[in-house]
C-alpha cells in the first residue's frame, strides 16, 4: 500500500490502516516521518487522557471501566497501554492486559499495547506517534496507561491533556505515592477500590497534600471509584470533562498542541546533536581530555571546551550532523 | 576557607570539609568544577554500592543494618540517601530517614540526604559529586540508597559498582518489581523481611526470572535477610565482596571508573549543546519550521534540518555554546 493511500484510509478511520501506521512508527520505519507529515493537519482534536499510578492500584481495570462508559456515550475510544520491556524476555512483560469485558469485538474501541524500549527511557517516541495517529483516525478520547514509574510519568504530563492519577487503599500509604513522584502531575485523582477499608484515609491524605499548595489554577478533584463494578465512573468522566473545559477556557488546550510539536522537533534536533557528539567520543582529543580530568590537570568544563573547540574546527557540530 | 585548603582537609578525612564540599556541589556553585579537579586524582578507591527496590521493602532499614555490620569491621562508611523532592513542599520528602540506631555519633559513618531536583530527572549531578567527594575523603564503601523508580535506577547502574536490589514478600508479587524495571540492574538480590510468609515464593520468582536469561557473566545471588534484626547481613556483605572480586578479575572495576568520568564529560558537553539549542527556540526560523510541520508542508526531520542549517550559518552551534 502506498503511503498516501495508507494515510487516506487511516484518516477515514480504517482500523487496519491505523494498525499498520502504528507498526511503521514502532519500527522507526523511514516512512514514519512522511506519515506524520500526511496526518499532522488532522491531529489535535482528541482529548488525550493519561492514566498512571503506583503498581497494583488497578489502572488497567480502571481503563476498561472508562472505555465501557465512554462507549455507552458513543465515543470512539483509543487505548494505548505502555508496558516496560524486559531485556530478559526481549518483549513486553504484561501483554494485552486491559480488561475489555464486553468490548472485545467493538469496532469503536481500538487497543494497542506497546513496550518501552529499554530501562529508564520513559515513553518511547512511538507512544507519541500512536497518540497522534489514533487522533488522526478519529478516536477521541485517546487513553494512555503508563506503568507508573518516574520518567514515564514526567513525560505523560506533556503527552496528555488530562492526567488521572490512580491510588488505592491497598497500595500502601500515600507517602509511598509521593515517593514515586506522581502526586504533582495529577489533574484528577482517582481512589480506586474505594469500597475497601482505608479509602477515606487515602482520600484525606491526598487532600492534605493538596492543601500544602496555596494557589491553584485548577484544584485536582479526588474521585472515589470501584472500577471493577463500574461504580463512580460516570462521576469520574464528568470531572474529566470539567478539566477539558478548563483547558479550553484557559487557552492551554491550544498551547499544549503547539508544545507537543515543539517537543517532537526538539527531540529530532537533539538526536542529531547527540549523533554529532557520538562522533567525538572515540577521538584522540576526547581521550586526552579525559586524561587531563582524571589527573587533575583540567576541570571537566575545560575538557568539554577543548572538545567543542576541536569539533568547531572540524565543523562536526553543524555540518556533520 | 580557600578551595585548596578545603580540598586538603577533605582529603585528610575532615567531616566538616566534606559537608561543605558537598554543599558547594549541591548548590551548583561555580567552585564545584575546581573542587572536582583538586579531588579527582584521589577518587576511584571506594566500593560504591547502590541500594534500590520498590517502595516499602525496607531499603532504609537495610542500609542501616549494612552500616552497622561494616562499622564492626572498622570500615568508614559513607551513606547518601536520595529523596524525591516535591514541588508542593519545596524540599526533600523524607528527610534523614536512614535508621542508624547506635551509629548516630559514630565519626566513622557519614550520612547525607539529598533531594532529586524535580520529577523525572533521575539522580542529580550532585549525587555523582557526593559519591566522588566521599570517596576522596576516604569513606569506603559509599552506599547510595535510591527511591526505586525508573530513571534513577537506570542511573544507579552507572554510578554504583554493585547494585543491591531489595524485594520483600510484603511488597506485592514480583511482576510488580519487573514492572518497575529494576530486576535487570541487580548484581545482588536481597529478600528483606524474609521471616514473613511468602519469602520463599518471592525468592522462587526471582530465580525464575533469572532463569530466563541463558548466559551470565555474573549470576546475581539471592540473599534472604531480616534487616531489622541484622539477620543475614554478614552473608549479604560476603556476596557484595564476591562481586567486588568479580569486578576486579574482570577488569570492570577500572573500566567503570573511566566510564564515570566519561559520563561526567558527556553531561557537560550535552548541557553546552542544549544551551545552544535553547538559543534557537524562540527564533523566527523555529516558528516557521513549526508552522511547516503542523500544516503538513514539512516533515519534522526537514524542519530540524532547516534549523540546523540556519544555526550553522550563525555559528551558534559551536561558537555560541
Amino acid at each position: 500500500m502506498l503511503l498516501a493511500e495508507l494515510s487516506e484510509r487511516l484518516l477515514a478511520g480504517d482500523r487496519r490502516a491505523l494498525a499498520k501506521a502504528i507498526t511503521l512508527a514502532e519500527n522507526l520505519d523511514q516512512r514514519r516521518d512522511e506519515l506524520l507529515r500526511l496526518t499532522a493537519p488532522h491531529t489535535g482534536r482528541a482529548h488525550i487522557l493519561g492514566v498512571t499510578g503506583p503498581p497494583g492500584v488497578g489502572k488497567s481495570t480502571l481503563v476498561g471501566a472508562l472505555a465501557r462508559s465512554l462507549r455507552s456515550a458513543s465515543c470512539r475510544v483509543g487505548i494505548l497501554a505502555i508496558d516496560p520491556s524486559s531485556p530478559f524476555t526481549g518483549g513486553a512483560l504484561l501483554g494485552d492486559r486491559i480488561r475489555l469485558d464486553g468490548l472485545e469485538n467493538d469496532p469503536g474501541v481500538y487497543v494497542r499495547s506497546m513496550a518501552t524500549r529499554g530501562l529508564g527511557g520513559g515513553l518511547c517516541r512511538a507512544a507519541w506517534d500512536t497518540a497522534r495517529l489514533m487522533d488522526a483516525a478519529g478516536f477521541d478520547p485517546v487513553i494512555i496507561e503508563t506503568v507508573g514509574v518516574g520518567q514515564t510519568d514526567w513525560e505523560i504530563r506533556h503527552l496528555a491533556d488530562t492526567v488521572l492519577v490512580a491510588l488505592s487503599p491497598g497500595a500502601g500509604d500515600s507517602i509511598q505515592a509521593l515517593k514515586a513522584g506522581i502526586m504533582e502531575i495529577a489533574d484528577v485523582f482517582v481512589i480506586n477500590k474505594s469500597d475497601l477499608p482505608g479509602a477515606d484515609q487515602t482520600r484525606a491524605e491526598v487532600a492534605a497534600v493538596l492543601d500544602l499548595q496555596q494557589v491553584w489554577d485548577w484544584l485536582p478533584p479526588v474521585q472515589p471509584v470501584v472500577a471493577l463494578e463500574d461504580r463512580g465512573i460516570p462521576e469520574l468522566l464528568a470531572q474529566v470533562a470539567k478539566h477539558k473545559e478548563f483547558l479550553n477556557s484557559d487557552g492551554r488546550w491550544t498551547t499544549k498542541r503547539a508544545q507537543r510539536w515543539k517537543t517532537e522537533l526538539q527531540s529530532v534536533l537533539f538526536a542529531k546533536l547527540q549523533a554529532g557528539l557520538g562522533q567525538w567520543q572515540d577521538t584522540h582529543v576526547t581521550e586526552q581530555a579525559l586524561i587531563g580530568v582524571t589527573s587533575g590537570l583540567l576541570t571537566v568544563t575545560q575538557a568539554a571546551d577543548c572538545i567543542l573547540e576541536w569539533a568547531s574546527g572540524c565543523q562536526v557540530a553543524t555540518d556533520g550532523v
